[in-house]
């Protein structure tokens, strides 16, 4: 099934310990989209500058992405600088220039309406809630959000999070969210805002899934997947988006979703953070085969299952 | 086959967001040997003060532990106090006092001579060679060790390592030990350092197992296992301690130890880590039962495995 996805299309300038990129492609609908793109179809809705051109396009029609969605307009598009020099779990913000996005009004095509997964990327809340109503019948609806909505937006994200199906935050959004540094009891917190589950991402530690708890089905239980061990962490912006995608694009190609499907798709989660973990950028995400995924699903397994 | 741990069998004063506990029994060879004595024979090598007296020596009997090799001498046991109000994953020392520990000269009773297995808890690197030159043939030999002996201490840490068959440290140890901020590269280094195992522990999120790795055989292969999640962490103190006690206890507890035999090792290490936390000090870990053991292990095995 179909993906439409909403989310910030942009280019970053990264500095980490392995070396430095200016201006790649990048953005959470972006590195969505790519991730998602191994496993079903998927469309994107953002607005990008006069910077983006056909080198850029072609990334998105290479995984045949649907990009009728994306808006071009006058000026540049949303820009990002940032470097990773002493720890490589936290982004050090240089520049942060919304250029074209600071007026981003999603505007869904009439093509992408039968959509029926929808994934709403972090940006504004109220542009979330804005989408999410004008695609009422999707089947299932996910979403991201940042510290910066959750401290000084948050009538507007606790709107949104009433019309989620999945919400996918790292470790410190889930306490700050939930006012809470229990993981378990803010993961309870939150489920109680809306979502029907809620997976909290630990960077290079895993992530764990929790479902709001059906005590006939034990499956609804949480449930906790490793991150892969990576010899060379390259490039670590864009893990977090990565794994929305795998996650979000392993559900949508399955023909039936259970809390089992949830089990896997975490799998499939930490499978494309790592990989967008090796090379700068989307580099690596732009050219991989679903054997590769697989392969390194089955790897994943390894890691973590007794025999 | 029996257990000789080293190490520290202390008071301490811990304040967490749970509450205040004054003088509990505590120092890791205590909580190792609460832990490992549910899975085999322990015993013990330390030294105390006057203020340890028949209360805290039933602690030991009742787990049916060895405590001869617990030397009584003139003043007071080793103090701690700390407290972790702010992050439940880290201590803020408020008081060390060495007391009786400062001079301990570890002497090993002439009964434990023949145990098989050998805990070096985190003491004095020079106490932990000294030991371990007094017990030539033990089967398996593991060992713990702290940042401070790491940065100050560190030429006679490494002639310790050198004798190990497995060490268990956390992260920020592993790392600084290596110079490398890489898992995987520091892993690798602090193998090449004399290991033949390393264990690596997240403190919330779980712990690696590194082997040095053996193309012939798959199950050398690095292994991680999550941490149970707990509605409430009442007092991490010795939760480290109690993973080593859970893992070496059960890897002495079987009659062969192969690579999944570790594997189920770091399961049971997890399992004890996260009893601890229940409750303030020691007290959890002196009322368990094996069963309540083994299903936490099921859960744990629910909690991170795909059907």
């Amino acid at each position: 099934m179909t993906i439409t996805v909403v989310g910030s299309v942009a280019f970053d300038s990264i500095e980490t310990p392995a070396g430095r990129r200016e201006r790649c492609l990048g953005g959470a609908a972006t590195y969505f989209s790519l991730a998602a793109s191994y496993f079903t179809d998927v469309r994107v809705i953002a607005v990008v500058g006069e910077d983006f051109g056909k080198r850029q396009e072609a990334v998105f029609q290479a995984r045949n992405i649907d990009t009728r969605g994306i808006e071009h307009t006058a000026g540049k598009s949303f820009f990002w600088e940032g470097s990773y020099l002493d720890n490589l779990n936290e982004a050090k913000t240089h520049t942060t220039e919304l250029n074209v996005f600071g007026s981003f009004e999603p505007k869904i095509p009439e093509a992408y309406r039968d959509s029926e997964f929808l994934f709403l990327a972090n940006i504004d809340p109220i542009l979330q809630r804005r989408v999410r109503e004008q695609m009422p019948d999707v089947k299932l609806v996910a979403g991201d959000t940042m510290n910066y909505w959750i401290k000084d937006h948050r009538p507007a994200l606790l709107e949104v999070l009433k019309g989620l199906d999945v919400l996918l935050i790292n470790d410190t959004e889930a306490r700050m969210l939930a006012g809470n540094s229990n993981l378990s009891q803010a993961a309870r917190a939150v489920l109680a805002l809306g979502p029907q589950a809620l997976v909290v991402k630990h960077g290079e530690y895993g992530a764990t899934l929790f479902h709001k708890f059906n005590p006939k089905d034990k499956a609804t239980e949480p449930f906790r997947t490793a991150a892969l061990l990576l010899d060379e962490i390259v490039d670590p912006t864009g893990a977090g988006d990565s794994f929305a995608g795998g996650f979000f694009g392993y559900l949508a190609s399955q023909p039936e979703i259970t809390p089992a499907t949830y089990r896997r798709a975490m799998f499939y989660g930490s499978v494309m953070g790592s990989f967008a973990c090796e090379r700068f950028g989307t580099e690596r995400l732009q050219q991989l085969s679903r054997e590769e995924i697989d392969n390194r699903f089955n790897l994943l397994r390894e890691l973590t299952h007794l025999a």
